[in-house]
């Protein structure tokens, strides 16, 4: 045997572990990671390169520490497309929102605290606790994949959780949460100790509903988690943000490293906020072919959990495993989550889910044949 | 009162604390924070913007999440300065090199864990040691800054620290420790426990000693962490990196986030390695400006730590802060580090370290006078 992994003194928590992600296969079709199929629009390549040459020029420099003008072009957003008043010491960025839920950890949660998060759902929050520390509750769910009220306000009462994870829309099976249970989630956390409940709204502009920013209002621990992986179709810039009190803005930034945001990573995003226009048209058109994979996967008989997400979550299958490999093999990758039953497909471009949903209707023929 | 941070739940550790960053000052001649004060040249911007342009245009796709590209011209890299053969595999890249260090620490550190660095030195060991929940050991050094390594040993085999830090050059004093002493650090450290030493060399390329490369062969359990942001220029960028036994890349893997490197800022980072040559050359003009620094301050009757970086500790002050305002009032930000008695003064430009050294001759003959 060489040396690896074991060899090391790494925590004993890592030992046997594999690092998370998807496997980044060559396939024509990629429906797994629930990117935007739509590149960037030419202008805004256009845009992105002017703001980055010029940011370029002084890269010797250290870039804006607390990426001031990024916040507030972040906080006009929000303000715009929510209808809700968000100012630049509400919001918060960082490298993707797996970094913001990071930075709210070791702010709230961290060794000797504990975090839970309504399972399935998605799996780096309990993935990022581990990484601080901090403990991790699985929370239940209905058997439909909606939050059980009763079930999670018992959870919380007896775990007395420091932060509670709500992710609406939920990945990885599509459905929003109504703002009543998140409303009656929050209660129930402030009721067990002081807590921070963190609102993850990674898909929120691919919704049916409206964000649920309007609750920041007199609530100091609540958070909204935001990413413009998706609708913004920026998944390769990495740039995550939070909305709340600003009293939440300056914590953060105790355990934030210094200077974590690269001038390039700001230049680049405030060149996409100047595109939103174009960028949430696509949002409409995705919207759209969601709602068709709905439609079509239904009609074919599956089970389909209702979307306000980029995706679909479809069964039920005796081994999903075996479906998705299938799938594979007609040259469409989708993703097995490990949900027993379900495999979940992100909606591509028309042509990608024509492929998707021809993959399907090929194997369902050949096990009726 | 308003509502603030000690008005939510977090973490006790954190209460009464500020943020960790030096100020941000509008000031004519910025010598505080050890940028290099060059821009990239022009070329080298363009290549950036060139590497940008088909970057964007692939980006609502997540990037490498190994970052393969980068890690191989950063080994080359290692492999042409260093002398000593340095592969893909033994190299990991991440958001600065605060997250590198963020990571080994989450890694080998943790709850229940020790880390000890020998103080004064690089404040954000120490600081990323409690953000990850490691206890932080402050080890001892000399009077003249080396490292005691008698007072080390002890230390070391008292406390059995999981993690050792050895700056080299060191910051804020300058000097490098002898390959000797970390050879000494590094078998004290086995001998307690199986425990990594990481040797920081954010300064090497402006050392005029050699690189502990070389040392890694046949030392699983050590590790060396670099930086672009310094002879490199480009503090902006974001860009650390480490080197080591691939053992070690494996395990760094199960604690990063994922995709936690810019599709951007790699295509960034591989347009500064095609312009090593010229970005090198700039290092020699700053170490020669480093070396008139040094000897200026001596002939005008200062005390000057040996330096091996880009930067030059000076004293003795009976109240280094009120020299520092006194600098900061002739238009110089230099920095205060909280080493009593001493300053620290980044090498610049030959104009910004005249300004400097004219603000130093005016404050003596005031005082004289």
């Amino acid at each position: 045997m060489s040396f690896g992994i074991d060899d090391l003194p790494v925590r004993d928590e890592l030992r046997g572990k594999s690092p998370y992600g998807a496997p980044q296969l060559d396939v024509p079709v990629r429906l797994n990671t629930n990117e935007n199929p739509y590149p960037l629009p030419e202008p805004l390549v256009e845009r992105i390169t002017e703001r980055v040459r010029e940011a370029a020029r002084h890269l010797n420099r250290y870039p804006d520490r607390d990426a001031v003008e990024l916040r507030t072009r972040l906080a006009a957003y929000l303000t715009k497309t929510a209808g809700h008043p968000v100012a630049t010491e509400n919001v918060w960025a960082a490298n993707g929102s797996n970094e913001v839920i990071q930075q709210l950890l070791q702010t709230f949660g961290g060794p000797g605290r504990t975090a839970i998060g309504f399972e399935p759902s998605y799996s780096m929050h309990g993935l990022i606790a581990r990484g601080t520390g901090t403990g991790w509750i699985s929370g239940p769910r209905h058997e439909d994949f909606t939050v059980d009220l009763a079930a999670a306000e018992k959870a919380i009462a007896v775990h007395r959780p420091d932060v509670v994870f709500v992710t609406t829309p939920n990945n990885p099976t599509g459905n929003a949460v109504p703002p009543e249970t998140v409303l009656a989630l929050y209660e129930a956390a402030q009721k067990a100790r002081p807590s921070m409940v963190v609102v993850d709204e990674a898909y929120v502009e691919f919704s049916h509903g409206d964000s649920l920013l309007p609750l920041l209002d007199g609530r100091p621990n609540l958070v909204v988690s935001r990413t413009m992986s998706k609708a913004f179709g920026a998944a390769g810039l990495r740039l995550g943000y939070l909305a709340a009190h600003p009293a939440v803005v300056d914590a953060v930034q105790l355990v934030r490293l210094p200077y974590h945001l690269s001038a390039i990573t700001q230049a680049t995003a405030l060149a996409a906020l100047e595109h939103t226009d174009t960028l949430l048209g696509y949002v409409e058109q995705l919207k759209a072919e969601r709602d068709r994979l709905v439609a079509e996967l239904r009609a074919l008989g599956y089970e389909v959990t209702e979307s306000d997400a980029n995706f679909v979550q479809f069964g039920r299958f005796e081994d999903s495993h075996a479906t998705w490999r299938k799938i594979l093999d007609r040259g469409v990758l989708v993703r097995d989550n490990g949900v027993p039953g379900w495999l979940r497909v992100t909606a591509g471009a028309p042509e990608e889910n024509d492929a998707f949903l021809d993959a399907v209707r090929e194997i369902e023929k050949e096990q009726s044949a």
